[in-house]
Formats: C-alpha cells, structure tokens, sequence
C-alpha cells in the first residue's frame, strides 16, 4: 500500500527551516502532489522514499546515475581512498590520471581541470572563451539551460541587466538566427555555447542539424572565438566522447558534470591545444575541487565507459521503453509525443497543453512504483535491465487504464508557475 | 631522508594534461620549489606526499580539516549512508535535520540552504540580497575574498567591467570609507559583505572594532539592506556560532563552506526570517548539492562542534604554537609578526618585504616534515596535541638555525607573481 506520511511530516518539518521548503531542481514544488520530495535509499535502478515505497527510478539523481546507484567498482574504488584521504591541502595522483584519462577518451581534449558543479564548468567556459582573445560577447542559445549564474540563469530575481551585458541570445539551430548574433558581436565574439541537443525542461527535444554544428565550428575558426559544447547534461549518454562527435564537429571546449564519476561530486572542463593559454590565465577554485575520492570515481567510471557495453544496453532499454509507452498508450486511445534520444527520454501527451494528462498520468505511474517525470527529460542507467521495463510496463498499463477513466474529469492545471514555465518554454522552442 | 622525485615526476606529467600544471587554491605555483604538490594520505593532523614524506600539516585542506582528517565519527556516519545512498533523485531525511541542527546552533539562523562551495554560498548571498528589496549595490571590503566568480574574484583575466558594474568597495574597519561607499549606493543599497576578520593572503590579519561592526549593522537596518558575514573560510574557528557573534553583532545572511562538514564538500547559506522570502524567491542549483553523504557527515560534525572541547583545544595548540615560535625565533635573531586569532596563524618575518626569509624558512620547515604556508593563513585542528606542537617547534628550531647561517645569501624574491600579489595586497590592507 502506497502511503506518503512521512514525507509530507518531513516537508512540514522543511518548511520552517528552509526557504519554501526547498529548492532547485530536485524540488518537487511544481510537480503533482503525490511525488515524493525525500528519499532514503538507492540501489541500482531502485530507489526507496522515506516512506518505504520502491521506485523504478528514471530520473537517475537527474543524470548522475549512470550505471546503477552504487555501482561496486566505482564505490570500491571511492571507499579505497576514503580510507587514505580526501580533501587534503592539495591533491592526489588521481588528478593527474584522471586528467590523462579525459584527454586519451575525448577526441577534442588537450587538458582537463576539475570542479563541483555543472555551473562551475560552464562559468569557466566563459571566463576561459573571453580570456582567449581579451573579447566579451557570448552567444547563447535562447532557453537553453547551462547552469544557475546571473550570466545564464533561468530566472531573473537577484540579477542586474549587466550580469547579461554581453551574453546575446540566438535561436538553436537556426542559421540565420546564428549569424545575425554574430554580426551583432562583430569584432568582439568571445565564443559560442552548444547545447548538445535541445533538451529544455517543459520542452520537445530534438538534435541539431549537422549543417548546423558545422556552421557553428566554422564561425568560431573564421573569428578566432571559442565553440564550447556543453555536455553537463548530456555526456556519456550520447558517446564515449563529446556529444558533438557523432556530427563530426570537435569544440574548442566541452563541459561535463553530472554523471563523470557515477554519483560522486565532480565536474570538469576539457580543452583543446587552442584553449590552453586562456585556461591557463584564468583564476578558478574551489574548496573541494582537489578532493581525492571524487577523482578515483571517476577514473573508475571512465574506465567502465572505456570498457563496457554500458551504453549499448543504455539505448536498448530505453528503446523498449519508448517502443513499449507508445504501443500502450494507443491501446488506451492516447497519444504520446516521445522526443530526443531514448537515453534521455521526454514524454508528453498530444493535446495536453496545459499538461493536466501528462501529470495525472505520471503521478498515477508513481503511486504504483514508477518514478517518471511529467516536464523535465528523464535518465536511463545501465543497470536497467528488460525485465525491469517489462515490469516498468505493467504498471503504466494501469496507470493509463485509470487515466482513460478519469481524463474526462481531470482540473485544468491551475499553478501560475507551471504555465509560466510552458509559456517561456514555448517561446524559446524552434523543432528543426 | 626527504625527496620530491615522485612530486616533481607528477608535475611533468601534470604539465601536459593541465593548464599551467595546476590552478586555484592548492596550486604551489607561487610557493617555494620544495613544497610539494600531490599526497596520498592524510590522517587526524598529519599529511604524507606521494614520495611518502610526513608533515605535521598546519594548512589542513585551507580550512576544512577542522577535527582531524578521517575524523572517525564523521566517517562512520559519512560510510554508513554511502551503504545507503548518496546522490539520488532526492535529498534525504539528513537535508531537513541537517536545516535544523544549524537553525539551532547560529544564532541568527532562522532556515538554511545548502551547495558545494564557497562561491556558491556567497553567490547565493549577493543574489539573495539583491531581491531583498530589488535593488543592485553590493559593498565589498577592497581585496576581501569572497570566492572566484567574476563579481568577486581577484584577478581580472576573462571578467568584464560590466561583472562589478554594482560593486562598491571600501576599505576594511573604516568607518568613513564605509560611509562614502554607503552614499554612493544611495537608494540601490541591496547588501553589505562583512568579512569576520581580515584574513587576506600576503597581509597581516586583524579583527575589526565593535564600533565598526556595529555600524555595518546600523546602516543595513537603517536602509533595509541585507548585512552579509562571510564565515566560509573562518567559520567554527571563532565561535560555535557565526563569527561575529563575538562582537555581538548578527547578520542577515551568513556563508559557510569549508570545515562544515569536516572535509566533505558542502557549503551552506543561513539566514533570518528577514531574508527569508527574498531566498524563496531565487533560482540557485547544482547537480550535486542534495547528496546525502556530507550532510550526514555535516551532521556528525555539528555535534561535535556542539558537545566537544574541540574550540578551546585549538586555542590552547595554537596558543603554543604562537608563544613557541615567537620565542624561538628571538633566540635565534629573528622578529616574527603572527597576527589574527591563534587558531588561524598568518606568520611573516620583520624586515623581509619581498618575502626571502619567510620562503626560505617555510621551506627548511617543510624539508623537516612541519607543512608551513609563507603567505596564506593557516588552520590549526582539533587532532593537534601539545605533542605535536613541541615535535613541530623541534623542526621549526633546526629550519632557524639554517635559516640564520644562510640568510644573509638569500637570494631576492624574483617572481613578479610573488612581487604582484604583495603590491596588491598592500594596497588593500588598513590595520586597525
């Protein structure tokens, strides 16, 4: 029997002693009321509220979990330094091995420095492309996410119009819309930032044009400037290399986070020979960053990535899945709108504007033990299996049999915020 | 018998993989040659590099070795939710408690809001401060760290002016500084960052008046400003509280990071009811900020700063360790200028502006096992016994006696980084 007390006691408790009772991404504030917002356990592909409820997790810590919570070799090799040190007054030799791992996996890589948070990555991106030629202008993909900085945060409260002074704004994958941004930059582009692929929050996914990752890399040659592909998000789910190399486009600096180390807090910067100097001229740090057990981590996470078949078995579940939801949700007479790679899944229901299916329906899923997420892209994770989707099916088989009976009923959505999140997703939305 | 050949094989590797080698912090770029880069373990106040040499390390991570590293309570806690889960979908029950355990311990603290590092905290807190009331001044004391964003950090490369459009500096514990700068802000004065002590690199520290802190606090309510204390770096070093504290002075906003959770990576933001919806109000993430694991290691540490002798230890060391040198030093025809508190030593020599002496006696300290910073302040943990103290002044009386035959043909500071930093931090320092 699925219950939520304990949650709810705790974010009673929450509210008095943090801001709204949380915050960030892993806030549950704009998603249904039954989601959980505390977890207390985790372990492979399953994840366990504190209310005891067992979860087919398809979020993964919202990319993290790239080959199971609590992978062994990875913990192993995390517990292995625990025990010798880890933040100590400088770092380890993994610093050097892991840099030296980066660079012999990811084609455009030179050099590697490390850091915490994706935003940490991406700031030094910036700071790094206007370092290169002592220019200020960067392009950014309108609504595309790197980070929470004044320079590109979603949302504006804190910030002053001159955090964005020199940021100017484009439309993804539209050519004329890049070469306008660079006109208005002219002698002064520092860099342009790529998302990967689209992949916004309340928005369809979709991969770029190779005419136009190829038109972003010639710009950046012609005017000297910096092309950073940002793959805080997307990394080592789409390659075992920077995402845009299945284009054939090589930046000059990527970013990654999130899953480098399976769960551990690390991120990174990668660079290319051209990128060196400004790297080097840079000032950067952080009161972790040069902690021992991260690094082994990670090292133990990229020699997986090397090594196995983790992302073969990545896009064959998630291909189930996706092949599975579709076919299900026609024989309950819906129709699903399933975007992007089926690595990173988005799920939407057609003709569900205000997204009042959508919610029921993945609220529905996690009442019967499928955590799935009605806005933001999901994960899939390596320990994944089959049988896990199989079973991921019979319970949204259901879901969707109580979503046919009471769609009719079902309120409009009527939180402000959520609209205005659909609404500003809208707009800096173009498909391809 | 001391060698580095493993260190400086690790830094020819480093060279190739990293810009520069190394950056930030822990980088010994503008250190004497000897000081090593890399270590493989750490255990309660002692340190040994990757040629396997033991330090009594007086850095202690630049901060967060507040207990002693691999304190066994904070681990035991730290393993036990790690067998649990680390970074999931979700906090876990530790984020609320953890909110709890700091409202009931800072005075000031009505709500807590937690990160990864220092700059995030005080990022959280410029931009807190500026919806506090929708406004955009920032005062920060001229040459006071507040982290390595582009609005605060000290060196320019890849910054734009429009980054510190709104900050206004003004000189430290000065009082009429401070009302010039409070003028210029005018009617747009969101907040004022307080430093709890000036703990600059390559500066004397200093505590500031009462009259001055006082005064801060005046102006930030008389102008419903948001007054900010900066306790990253010396935060459960002074007090069981926030720093100033003491002073009896307390803020709106105060910043944490380094020791809180005694070497784990996390950093937190507290605050009072006043600022409470101005912090609801902000968009602030990261991919790893929810994690369980430091904030049950954060908890662990908690408890011990609230039931242990841990504070009144560290001044005791300290103590000795201040009185030893300053003695040992005069015996051996030297002055030396130890400033701040004890627990946070800054050691300088007289008669020494381009910093020969200090670099060659850090060195000599370091080549006996004693790891000594000849710029930054140091820390000392709560592991240090009056034993350790009285085998460090064993060294330290040797790396005199070498010093007082060589010192004469010591040749001048030559590194115009060195020389550089000195003149900057000059400038910035105003002792009280």
């Amino acid at each position: 029997m699925w219950t939520n007390t304990q949650d709810k006691a705790l974010q009673a408790r929450a509210q008095r002693v943090m801001p709204g009772g949380m915050y960030g991404h892993e806030s549950t504030r704009l998603l249904p009321a039954d989601f959980p917002q505390f977890f207390q356990r985790a372990q492979g592909t399953r994840l366990w509220d504190v209310d005891g409820n067992e979860y087919i997790d398809y979020m993964c810590a919202f990319g993290p979990n790239l080959l199971g919570y609590g992978h062994e070799a990875v913990e192993a090799a995390a517990r292995a330094q625990a025990q010798r040190g880890d933040t100590m007054t400088g770092p380890s030799d993994a610093m050097v091995r892991l840099a030296e791992l980066f660079v012999d996996t990811v084609s455009h890589a030179d050099w590697a420095m490390f850091c915490k948070n994706g935003t940490d990555a991406t700031a030094m991106a910036l700071v790094c492309a206007r370092a290169h030629r002592q220019r200020r202008k960067v392009l950014l993909a309108q609504g595309a996410y790197h980070g929470a900085a004044p320079w590109c945060m979603p949302q504006a409260a804190g910030s002053t119009p001159e955090d964005r002074a020199h940021i100017i704004p484009f439309r993804y994958n539209d050519l004329d819309s890049l070469a306008a941004a660079v006109e208005l930059a002219g002698d002064d582009l520092a860099g342009i930032f790529a998302t990967p692929f689209r992949h916004e929050a309340f928005s369809d996914q979709y991969l770029p044009g190779a005419d136009y990752a190829r038109a972003v890399r010639r710009v950046c040659d012609e005017r000297d400037a910096l092309l950073v592909v940002d793959d805080v998000r997307a990394g080592f789910r789409m390659a075992r290399d920077c995402s845009w190399s299945a284009l054939g486009v090589q930046p000059d600096l990527s970013t990654w986070g999130k899953c480098i180390a399976n769960g551990h807090p690390i991120s990174a910067m990668l660079g290319s020979e051209k990128a060196r100097d400004a790297a080097k001229s840079i000032y950067v740090t952080g009161s972790f960053w040069f902690s021992a057990v991260p690094m082994e981590a990670a090292i133990a996470t990229l020699q997986l990535v090397r090594d196995t078949d983790y992302l073969e078995r990545i896009m064959h579940t998630g291909q189930l899945l996706r092949d599975g939801l579709q076919a299900q949700a026609a024989s309950h007479g819906f129709a699903l709108r399933q975007t992007g790679p089926v690595q990173m899944p988005q799920i939407f229901f057609e003709d569900d504007a205000d997204m009042r299916v959508g919610y029921a329906w993945t609220a529905a899923a996690v009442r019967r033990g499928v955590y799935l997420h009605p806005y933001h892209n999901m994960f899939i994770n390596a320990a994944l299996t089959p049988e896990d989707v199989a079973r991921t099916l019979e319970r949204t088989d259901d879901a969707f049999a109580e979503l046919r009976h009471s769609r009719a009923a079902l309120p409009p959505q009527n939180d402000p915020r959520v609209m205005e999140r659909l609404r500003r997703a809208a707009l800096a939305t173009e498909p391809a």
